[in-house]
């Protein structure tokens, strides 16, 4: 069973926020919930909500030296670009039984800021990643069951106590998510694969067809196919710069790879080998198929933090 | 106002079936309309379900010269690599002032085979292609609501009358459908880029998570943009698989230049320049934005022929 006294959450908003309604609406867990912003504005809307108890900025350092006083646990919920400086701003700060997780979209990177950040008290950071979203962000979009079902995957390190570990696991349990443990490398490959990788690939065929001299009657023939493939082009263009760039190298390989697969294509096309092209397009349907069969991802709340994208 | 005495529709599924729907229940066109199939069984359904006014099948030469005979327009709306073969046996038979047109998804090749087959009567053949389709196929699938508000591209030979031009135009306007014309060469080129390089890239990703060491791994993490990048990844292989090889001039050309927009990204990735990525991102974001916001595509009956796609 989860308890704990102090949960300081870096950056309320649909994520951060989520996981103060989860615990508090739906699992009814009592402890007491900080919500620090960079200004008081973004977190008194939270307080308002009650979302969370006690609203602090990053400016205040007296009222965030209180607030980190004590916490059982830090989630940094903030864009991973930030990871790195706010863990340094908090270092000095912590307790040495306060456990510090993440909401991250890439791992590899913020292992790596988070070791420069923390040092010697490395130990106390447990990588983490919900792979949770909706289509509108904020506080005034957090839900309490936005977890359910959803995979939360953490990356341990060397260096974690198993007890830690398992205390910030028992946490998103019981917001109904399933955890889920790799090495930030593998999560970093994997997402790269499934999420990335097809955002950055979406983005290409548009901008391949605005620098086409035909675009616009182009897109005035473009039907279902064009309109499912690129709806994630219309992504926030911010936050998938900070991913590609935050998971460049497992980025870098998994497109080398898919050039890889389009030379092979590309050949057979370039032969008319329509046995080969045959054999691999079957084999592609029957796993999208099977992948779909097998639950695919929830119809509601199916996008990942990174996955937001204009309807 | 389009009328007809005849019409002999080969292949009477879902495309051939709508257009005799259409015009008898939506038009009130009181032509008579001949179905055409490979076999008795398949256009058989047809007569039984009142599309068609009588069913002949390809095998009896007498039943087809008499159905040919008289007929002020013939529809071929078979697989495209059936095209060539049906006008060669079609050819002798074909009165003078019969035009002929199609329903092929690519229109270069499609031209060719008819340019061989028919030869001198090569004038009599308008091409065209609609874009309509479902999920579902067959004559049980037609509707006679199938092409209202759809494009119907028509791609005019040099050696058409512009009479007969306008009569093919015309039986499609009256199905409700807008009438587009342009040249072959175009028409694979928009289509390429647009319908043909997104399915060729979807496939392409399937098969990459496929062949990596963690594809299961890989697939149990795949959310709502690999959902949506790889919906049409279950479409047909063998209709893909032909259309990659009928459209395969095109298609490459298109190919060529998305790997090389996918070189421009990916030096932007290597290094780590966020404001070209940005950049590159919001240009597409606000071209997809804008291309829903425009009215993308219906919602229903949506996709293409060619982008039938298991839900």
């Amino acid at each position: 069973m989860f308890s704990f006294n102090k949960l300081v959450i870096f950056g309320v908003g649909l994520i951060g926020g989520s996981l103060a309604r989860a615990l508090r609406e739906r699992a009814g867990v009592s402890g007491r919930v900080v919500g620090v912003g960079r200004s008081l504005k973004a977190v008194q809307r939270a307080l308002e909500l009650g979302v969370i108890d006690e609203a602090v900025t990053l400016k205040d350092d007296a009222a965030l030296a209180n607030a980190l006083h004590g916490a059982d646990i830090v989630l940094i919920a903030a864009p991973v670009a930030q990871t790195g400086p706010l863990l340094a701003q908090i270092a000095p700060l912590l307790d040495a039984r306060t456990i510090v997780t993440d909401a991250g979209s890439t791992k590899s990177d913020v292992v790596a800021a988070a070791r420069e950040a923390l040092g010697a008290r490395i130990a106390q950071f447990v990588p983490g990643h919900p792979i949770a979203g909706r289509e509108s962000s904020g506080v005034e979009a957090a839900l309490p069951d936005l977890y359910v079902e959803r995979n939360v995957v953490l990356c341990p390190l060397s260096e974690n106590a198993p007890d830690d570990v398992e205390k910030i696991a028992a946490m998103w349990r019981a917001t109904g998510a399933c955890v889920r443990q790799m090495s930030e490398a593998q999560h970093d490959r994997v997402f790269a694969t499934v999420s990335h990788l097809p955002h950055v690939l979406s983005f290409a065929l548009v901008d391949q067809i605005l620098d086409s001299p035909d675009a616009q009657l182009k897109f005035s023939f473009a039907a279902g196919g064009f309109r499912d493939f690129t709806r994630i082009a219309a992504s926030s263009p911010e936050m998938w710069r900070d991913i590609c760039v935050a998971n460049r190298a497992a980025l870098l390989a998994e497109l080398d790879d898919y050039v890889n697969v389009l030379a092979r294509f590309r050949a057979a096309i370039d032969a008319s080998d329509g046995a080969a092209l045959e054999a691999a397009f079957a084999r592609s349907r029957v796993a999208r198929t099977e992948w779909q069969e097998r639950g695919g991802i929830k119809p509601a709340g199916d996008t990942t933090a990174g996955e937001i994208a204009a309807k």
